[in-house]
């Protein structure tokens, strides 16, 4: 399950709070050349990795999907998907650009969009990480309205008005998507037998 | 969204259930001619009404979907079918081949099948009405695995091992269909003004 969305949506509250539901599901940590944010973990929020062994790792074939974001690399390992092969369910927190390499590189993904409940709202959420200028507000915006451009591809959209509204949606994707026919197969046969 | 389910597998409990939970979504009344059961509403669990009737209204053209089962007839009318053509949600209880009637009659249906856990759970369930003989304990038994044999083109299956579980997972596909994109664009296009 792949979620994206603008700067300043929830998208990482709401994924943090839905796999405290679902222990068995991995999030896939993604490896950046950005430094951390005050309070972020290596290994539990992002690998931090110079920009050296990023390109070493490109080098070497190792994600699955890469991005430069604002002069900062982003990247999901090869490995992390490799358990998602396996049939491990894998949250992944992924911006448009990457998770549409995973799209056509993996059978079988879900692909979720969350948009705030206004463009108002959205305006608001990405003036609160502290705007320097207009210019950078607009340059923000922009970013924001082509990464929303990419919604035409995605099979699911969650407006983020309420926290735990979202998270339920997200909850009820995850459960449906579990309960999908061509998902279940093996346990219909099973069944038959 | 079209619920079916081999006969005693708890498939009339889930939805009333689910539709407890949200009062907007309209229970689709279906009309049989077979006698009401102990406890039995017309006009709540079925319209109850007599061959002719029944057939009077097959010449009028007023059923969406309608087949004989055990010598009963049972239909859904078009009635009900244009509430959902005009964008009411819609529950039907509905036996796999006036399913199939709908499916190929609307667009944007969603197909469920519930099954019982085990086949040796639906063999119980199916003895528990009453089993006046071997013979006609298999006869439900082939009558069953013939309805089971038409989930192959469903879209989703619950197995109701409990029926809070199941609720749940009605609950989600019916949360999940409502966030689908291709069902949220004139949201997306508001959003987007």
């Amino acid at each position: 399950m792949v979620v994206s969305a603008p700067s300043g949506t929830g998208k990482t509250s709401i994924c943090r709070e839905f796999i405290k539901m679902y222990p068995n599901i991995e999030f896939s940590v993604s490896y950046t050349t950005r430094p951390p944010r005050p309070g972020e973990v290596h290994g539990k929020d992002y690998y931090f990795i110079s920009e050296d062994a990023f390109k070493e790792q490109i080098a070497q074939g190792e994600f699955a999907e890469w991005v430069e974001n604002y002069g900062y690399l982003y990247g999901t390992s090869r490995k992390t998907m490799s358990a998602f092969l396996k049939g491990t369910d894998l949250i992944l927190d992924v911006e448009p650009r990457g998770a549409k390499t995973l799209k056509q590189n993996y059978l079988g993904g879900v692909f979720v969009f969350i948009l705030p409940p206004s463009m108002d709202e959205l305006k608001w959420r990405l003036s609160r990480r502290g705007v320097e200028n207009e210019g950078i507000m607009k340059e923000r915006l922009e970013a924001a309205m082509d990464e929303i451009g990419e919604i035409v591809w995605y099979d699911y959209v969650i407006f983020n008005d309420r926290l735990e509204r979202a998270i339920d949606y997200l909850r009820a994707i995850y459960l449906a998507e579990k309960s999908r026919r061509d998902r279940l197969i093996g346990k219909i046969r099973n069944f038959l037998k």
